[in-house]
């Protein structure tokens, strides 16, 4: 199966969910829905929640079923991407050719939409009709989102001067920065589906290795992170080796999984 | 009773409670769980924290029922400080005596510390035995937190020029950028206690009193706010009336509220 063929069908489904959800009252409170609407509804690849509903169907699920989880994790990272836009984090004045949400509607508000975004992304979970279901994808989302996750990859992204990076340190930056809310996106996609917890552990694995792929081929794209350490060909290598792995821990799964290898073939073609 | 009779027992569980479930692992990643803890245990009233363990107690329950969700409120209280006090907001240098928290660790730290604790006051909600309670303070929580919330006040409150203000503008700044957690802190007690539905009513509308007096309060206190408006002889009563409403609110629940009036009552001797 091509990721093409699928991809369409999820974005419609993630879109859709996304707009439903998002507030559209624009001036009571002012301004605020707004610009949480200019943050989230910009495009972009939606890579986690198309993950979480392709994981969710590799655990024997159907994807509707991952729908809310899947826009939770994309809030998460849409606040994640608001404030670190910010001046005093990276400054940038652009994103996905339009003006940041800082830039849009002011730095004051920009960090009331992050926080929003955050909030937003918890509340939406309560949506789910099993308690024992909330329970547990708040679990894993606020964990892989906190300080012993993203915030924590971000935080040690932040602290480390650039001649002090390391291998080590590089690799606890990919794993918790970006890594994190991906292997979130696929063990939420396998709690949805209410897979059995050798389902979830095959899911977690494949999530973690795609999580560290998804990096590494953005840092070949971007010139950045490994690409300051590694050579190019090494982080080649390495990126199908993960590819290589997340397919193989989902392997047992059967036909069920096509749409997750998949995604994970399309990383591979990502790469420069 | 007094106030001051049990508050001291209520503040040492809600430190201790504080103090376990904020993480104590201070360079990994770097700095940001001491600016954590530092934004967190400054002291400060614990209003939110304490009112929700009386309310718990009001509606029948052990107040120790009540601690998880007394912590989660404080956490997302601090959150809303720090970033409130970011320079492009209140801009704020000091915070209970001592340099805010962007003084200390700078503005990116700062930044990410607002996020780690609301996303730590969501997570820590899955501590909960019952995942009922779980779902139903995710939904108290995050709604009270949220845009139609306390982040909706903030923004109203950032967005609407001093010399636009009138009553009805203030009353929504007022009941949302204080009061809505306020009054998820008395219906937070009452779901933590297992209440039936009336007594989240009345514990609800309790705190919806509370938080009013409260905000007004502070409005004379600080000569902010009401004060611009309305006569401070004016505020005086509209805060005795508070009172006496939230009193009357729940003085159905006996002797069990006991605490609950207190703390009203301990609201009113703090008027100037």
């Amino acid at each position: 199966m091509k990721y093409e063929i699928y991809y369409q069908e999820y974005l419609e489904a993630i879109e859709a969910t996304l707009t439903e959800y998002l507030p559209v009252q624009v001036n009571h409170p002012p301004v605020i829905h707004e610009a949480i609407r200019y943050a989230v509804l910009q495009g972009g690849k939606r890579f986690r929640p198309v993950l979480t509903l392709a994981a969710c169907e590799a655990a024997g699920g159907d994807f509707r079923q991952a729908l809310i989880p899947a826009v939770a994790l994309e809030m998460i990272h849409a606040s994640s991407l608001v404030h670190d836009d910010l001046p005093s984090l990276d400054n940038d004045l652009m994103r996905r050719g339009k003006p940041s949400c800082h830039v849009q509607f002011g730095e004051p508000i920009a960090i009331l939409v992050g926080d929003s975004l955050l909030v937003m992304a918890f509340h939406i979970l309560t949506k789910l009709d099993s308690p024992q279901q909330v329970q547990e994808l708040l679990d894993e989302i606020s964990t892989a989102a906190g300080t012993y996750g993203m915030i924590g990859g971000q935080a040690a992204d932040l602290l480390t001067p650039r001649e002090e990076l390391t291998i080590p340190i590089l690799d606890y930056i990919s794993t918790h920065k970006t890594g994190k809310l991906i292997k979130a996106s696929t063990v939420s996609g396998a709690i949805a589906a209410g897979a059995p917890q050798k389902v979830r552990n095959q899911l977690l694995k494949c999530g973690e290795c795609l999580g560290l792929a998804f990096q590494s081929v953005d840092d070949l794209l971007d010139k950045d992170g490994y690409t300051r350490l590694m050579k190019d060909k090494e982080i080649r290598q390495k990126v199908r080796d993960l590819i290589a792995t997340a397919k193989r821990e989902v392997r047992s799964l059967g036909s069920q999984a096509d749409k997750l290898t998949a995604l994970a073939d399309f990383l591979l073609k990502r790469m420069p």
